[in-house]
């Protein structure tokens, strides 16, 4: 677990990146349209076709309003007083496509952007905003037969806690008989087990490749991935054995007994993002007989060292962002293969440490696993 | 549905009341505690063993910061600076038992406050706190047995969409393979699908029913209870005939045909909030055939006369808080059961028109359904 705070802190300055080269290219085009994850009747925030965030946010008596999106390290969007009172400004260049976590600082206090929905992230629910991607369709939701996300609370003796997750039934798992593999699919640092369904779409991500019947259907599991909370900063206490016990010594088995799972190892997958990713290789190392199916997604790579007297899984999955370090994911994957890994790099173009590199890095896994 | 403008506008000026006679005989107790429902991590707001809340929120260079709660119309709770540089306050008197929704007013602009979860109310995700109740263990998350809270999305062809539901099935639901009676339980104006599982525990209340052995399990049905959007203020525009085909023609038959149910009357109930309860009455009469249990919760009464020329229900249940009408309901009730209806009423004791009297309504009105 020590590259933890190093990927974490790479991935803090990369969060909001906004690609200055098309900012000075490009005047703003005003068609903007709020954005796609604005509570009901709201108009603001609103983004526009080339990527550009706008917000509009009323504070009257305010000094001050800045919206942490739009220059990372440098400041977000400073608001300016509109005519009518409010405070509005627009993002100094276009945002990287897909979801992205912000928050709003009104007179020093950080709040959030009352017209847009929450969503966990930095250990806080924050404001959410979605720039329309070119490749958007593979997680919309479109009228195809939906799979089911459910909340199960499964009795933890470990931590004496009922503890819950989300399960992602594909469609007709209801009525059906069948029996299913299982993806256990975990979130990053600061977020929790709404993640993946919420910002991460996980569930409409299914629905569409089992629409296109370019998956064989399988269940996703996500839950919380820490017991001992810890800090920003410090990481380093974070010790991932309570977690691998509630994992794999109560959540599995609850899930094989409350679920028609193929209860097997072939037919199990552990992936995750970032953190998610920092876990899912600790605890296949430590678990080799559980999962057969890898995924790190922004969260460190494998070598073909760290299998020395351990079954090989049945496919390792690379991926990050263009805007991370693929360079990282391409020498390790050509080391594993070269090894004799069935291992597969994806990197998301465009994309920094945020989901909509997740997003894609799990259409691009899904079809392989399980095979 | 000519009542709902006033029975709305009755609803917001209690909502958020508070016990005057109690506050000037009490002292404060200086045992404050983080509310149930504060996010990870956060201390404030918090409540103290006699119902005051109390709390904290930074933004050093405001000029005003105000929270909603306290003291309803009277402009709910000012904050003052503290010596570390917050705003610090505590109502002035002890607040209703159970979940109150409020915001946060900073320099005349409307935010959550950052220390807490967020519920959908006032079409809007509102900050939520939970008041200790002395009656709070039949909805506590107890070591029992849990049903799941699945997310589904249905296709509505009358509106052109897939519409979101939530469905709690009972503990054991997944592997076993009986059928169930379904109740279809609505929100109130304002609010969506998500109030009934979050802040109403509506699963947990149902776990802890089941697990005691005090009612037959049943299925429930939470969607959103509108087609057409409404803003407050303009109710007399809103028109049922929409909802009511999403309910009768697209929800049912698709929850019929995806779950284990007793597809018949007989094993039917609706129920609501509200202006949920005014869906539920007008829904009932226009469609006496669906449904044989119907419950109105601060939600009007029925009178005999409105079921001339139509089958009797199997039960009638009218519940309100004692600090809405219970007068109403009290005289509706006897006026029934003269007129021979199985009627059945609840009064919420020291209760508004807020979620701990529907909390209780439900734990009241479930072991009535499906005799």
């Amino acid at each position: 677990m020590k590259n933890f705070l190093k990927i974490s802190l790479l991935a803090l300055s990369i969060m909001s990146s906004i690609n200055f080269v098309q900012a000075q290219q490009l005047a703003i085009v005003e068609d903007f349209k709020p954005s796609s994850l604005n509570q009901p009747q709201q108009e603001y925030p609103m983004v526009n076709s080339q990527g550009y965030a706008r917000f509009k946010i009323a504070a009257p008596t305010a000094d001050s309003v800045r919206v942490s999106l739009g220059l990372g390290g440098r400041g977000g969007t400073k608001l300016a007083k509109a005519e009518d009172g409010t405070w509005m400004g627009t993002t100094e260049g276009p945002m990287d496509e897909g979801f992205h976590y912000y928050n709003v600082k009104i007179d020093g206090g950080k709040f959030n952007d009352p017209g847009t929905l929450n969503y966990y992230g930095s250990v806080r629910w924050e404001s959410g905003i979605e720039i329309p991607a070119a490749d958007q369709d593979f997680y919309a939701l479109k009228n195809v037969p939906h799979g089911n996300v459910q909340q199960i609370l499964f009795p933890s003796l470990s931590t004496g806690t009922s503890r819950r997750a989300f399960v992602y039934t594909p469609p007709g798992y209801e009525k059906g008989k069948g029996k299913y593999p299982v993806l256990y699919l975990q979130h990053g640092w600061g977020e929790d087990e709404t993640a993946w369904m919420n910002q991460g779409r996980a569930n409409l991500i299914m629905d569409n490749l089992i629409a296109d019947g370019k998956i064989k259907p399988f269940i996703i599991v996500n839950t919380y991935g820490m017991t001992n909370e810890v800090k920003w900063g410090k990481m380093k206490e974070f010790k991932i054995d309570g977690f691998q016990t509630v994992l794999v010594d109560e959540l599995i088995p609850f899930i094989d007994a409350n679920f028609r799972t193929i209860a097997k190892k072939e037919q199990r997958a552990m992936a995750g993002l970032s953190m998610g990713g920092m876990e899912t290789k600790t605890i296949s190392l430590n678990k080799p007989d559980v999962f057969a199916y890898y995924g790190l997604l922004s969260g460190g790579t494998y070598a073909s060292t760290d299998f020395k007297d351990k079954p090989q899984p049945k496919l390792i999955f690379l991926s990050c962002g263009s805007k991370e370090r693929p360079d990282g994911i391409r020498k390790a994957l050509e080391e594993l293969k070269t090894a004799g890994f069935n291992a597969v790099s994806y990197i998301s173009e465009g994309t920094a440490h945020e989901f909509q590199t997740w997003r894609r890095s799990l259409h691009a896994m899904a079809p392989l696993l399980f095979k």
